[in-house]
């Protein structure tokens, strides 16, 4: 799992805790029903909002996105220099027997062995990255739905509980703890969205990012060995994708 | 019906009736004069905002998109890869004798069969879809439009509540009740918009942006159709559109 | 006048009435000094944001678009084909002597007649749609701008009468009525805004685009004509504009 | 100075002049702390977001563009099209000794005297008009960074103000009149955000939008003379730019 | 370091330290926990929303940007003309020995000195501008992310407060001093965010474009080096980068 993300998700929630609890009683934090409110809120807006199998998916998206690791740039530039210089040398067909772990880096490769023409394989490949990335946004937009949803049903207990409160206002001494207890809803929507709900959408906005980076970086790769381009020229056109300090040709100079 | 859907949005009420419930009588939360201002106002601007016919338009393109199916794309892609090997055995004329259910599809082969130019053809195809995405985003601003609506004249009918309630504040024990009723219209605001306009209208787009893809998938195979495209190499094409798991072809490499 | 448009403003109107009214007394709504800053203000950031010349335009093209009578798409699709069929059996030059009621299909035609090039024709009539197009949007500005000022104005009013009751808060009696008419401002304003402001903006929005599909439409039979395109054809080109139910020739199939 | 500015600016504060004199003395109303905190802050935040040089220049920006007067395009497309006329009959060269007012015509001229290539020529000046849109809205990007600020330290001081007053809450009598001093910079940041800085910025990009709007039709003008148009057509092609009711010679049609 | 920025922090920290100072004992501005739960749950959200390496990146692109002197344009068209003086009358290869300070240029120069053609510098040049650009805008967006999340757990430190305040107000004495103490996250959220970080997020993007604007300038001289152009002549051309005050070559005309 990401360490960040972990880090972010233990510390907050510990901190929440901490400044809770150093005020007396956690249990005047605790309401069964707010809980419901904007828990269930939240679920069944997303309901109605994605459809079931988004809802199943988005979840799966999220837990790949933490614990999967990404390829490290700088080896998928390796790997496909490799392989240029392999079929600089033997050709295009041998790439087949080529070991190779990413497997749209495979996939390409494979176009390219079929002996399919070079505007195919691009087509193909920049409609796959275009619609990985849409697929994406999908996981994403289902934790901003929830993001924006939460605090919504907090602010709608908060409201239903000032409603109770306010219209059964008999005993002055019950206000406080009644409001105390509507305020609940809207502090648990607050947390839910601005701690775990937008958070988690950026951070998956920032994963796809990165794969989408990566495998423009292996189209980019792919048509240079198709196109036979000197493997030397490859590695710093493809070096440009890298920020200045993890370059490894240009630094030599 | 979507199944979701629907349970989002009966999920979602029963949720808050429970809420509601358990504060004790629900009978605090109904005030006819306040619901009259919140939908009132909210039917009211949206006549403003949009004309009588696209009015009506929207909740027929509503309760359409919840009722009916989308075609499932594996089911395209097979129909029209199908198509390709008959145009390719026998000719495009035979295609017409074809059962075609999809009406876009069917149109689409009707315009190969005519014999129209393959530029002719993408041109009509692609300026329909994007005609009937401009179409179905109507649909989709009339929910949000409403989706704005609703808190806004909740928290109007709140103010008016509150003025009439401060005008005249000459018995205390009433203040707690009044204001209790004049915060009924910022719920029932809250409401609408969170639970049912903003959610439907997510689902609108998210419905119109499938249909999208599905009718794009459509024009990508009847021009290659067009262009005698190997069927195999078709099938490939098109399932980039799929995510890789639900992929047919590309999974028995 | 827009019928949707005279529903929405006169029945949300009375429906706001409608709810202050049955609260007792209307008076304790009226304030000639909180109409004043709400007015007062929403006018002079109005007048800072855009000249003389834009306001006053601005008041024209929202009484136009409400008055004025839009083309029906189909009545300009039977038209142009109309004009086709003719221009196809007769020449060019005889579109001169038909009667031409739209302004912009009659300047279009003239272009023909007079022999331009059709890029040159394409060209100045794309630039004029989308001038057309800008000049509209400067109205809807107005309208925006003057729905983003009216709330604000509202706020400030609310304070301006809020920090007078604070500083002067001798008589309890009075705090009541007077943070009623301090709330005043604020109900103006939203009331102002929601109502009124903002759904006209999107009305104007709208009208545009429609009537901007319009222009659209002809520019593509003008060069249908042009390029003496087959009448039968064009009508079916054309009604990719118009939703799928309004499709005459098509329906035919 | 542009008068439609001029009203808004001394009528709205007039306006609100008047409204808090209505209510009494005017005294409650001035703190030259809460002044400091929302104003200060306000530079404070820019200069922190601008460089020193962009600060300065975005004040002279807003005067220049209240005091200058910006060309009419209609007198432009008259200059245009005289010039044109000169270059048809007496060839390009002689242009140099026309008097042009207008710098970035005299310039577009020049570059065709010299002997530039269209292409060339095409080139700069787009490039210049763009680069200009951009510094225009360095301007604006400073008034609407003012009108973002403003409000903002607006609600500091007011928390400040509350924080103190709640802390030191000894003497009921002085709590609403602390509470008027303290919602004092609210006030003052809604006013300088909502009748100064905003409609300023506003004011900025629609002079931005009529200088870009004149020199595109420079642009086009002076390519229409390099390809020796017809005066007559690029004069009709020209009036596009404008409102129809300003246009001269279709109107004679 | 940058002054204004310098000037601007200081100063707007000084303003509020006055406006504290001036209400009395600073000690009741001062709350541990407060700061903790800001401090604490932005940071947290920072490392959720994106990795270790970024945020650790962000602070030095942050401090980068602040300490290190960007090019000045004139300089770089200075340095560029002179090149392309002596490319033109040495050739390229004599480039190579010329001291260039700036690392792009420097970098763009050998490409040209290399022998690639025109195409592929062009396009390593402008890949390599835009990831710059994709880099930096990561840092402004740990910056506003930052900016988004102080405010809301300013809120949430604020609701925990009145939670615990009003579910245990048994001395009405002291109800004052823990609200006090409930705003003050409200105003450390908002002091960070508005005094902090959305300021500095919006230098960082200053900066980015200024330097993006030095690089297509770089990248615009290096092409026209290759293209042989005329010295004189992409003087003027590069110099439409500059604010008309600054040029230099047009203003001798």
């Amino acid at each position: 799992m990401d360490i960040a993300t972990l880090i972010g998700l233990v510390g907050g929630t510990a901190l929440l805790l901490t400044a809770i609890l150093s005020g007396g009683s956690a249990l005047m934090f605790v309401s069964v029903s707010s809980m419901l409110i904007v828990a269930g809120g939240t679920i069944a807006t997303v309901f109605i909002r994605f459809s079931m199998v988004e809802v199943v998916n988005s979840v799966k998206v999220a837990l790949n996105a933490f614990i999967s690791k990404l390829s490290v740039p700088q080896e998928i530039i390796q790997e496909v220099v490799n392989l240029a210089n392999i079929a600089r040398k033997n050709g295009l067909i041998v790439l087949e027997q080529q070991p190779i772990e990413d497997p749209f880096l495979k996939k390409a490769i494979m176009y390219c062995v079929d002996g399919h023409e070079a505007e195919f394989i691009q087509e193909v490949l920049e409609k796959e990255v275009t619609l990985t990335v849409e697929r994406h946004e999908l996981g994403q937009r289902v934790y901003k739905g929830m993001g924006d949803a939460a605090p919504a049903f907090g602010m709608i207990g908060t409201l239903v509980g000032l409603v109770q409160m306010l219209a059964t206002m008999d005993d002055p001494a019950s206000i406080g703890p009644s409001m105390a207890v509507a305020l609940l809803t809207t502090l648990y929507g607050a947390i839910l969205a601005n701690l775990f709900f937008l958070p988690i959408a950026d951070k998956l906005a920032l994963r796809s990012e990165e794969e989408e980076r990566n495998r423009k970086l292996i189209v980019q790769g792919v048509l240079g060995i198709l196109r036979g381009l000197n493997p030397r020229v490859m590695a710093e056109f493809l070096e440009t994708f890298l920020p200045p300090k993890q370059r490894a040709s240009t630094e030599e100079r």
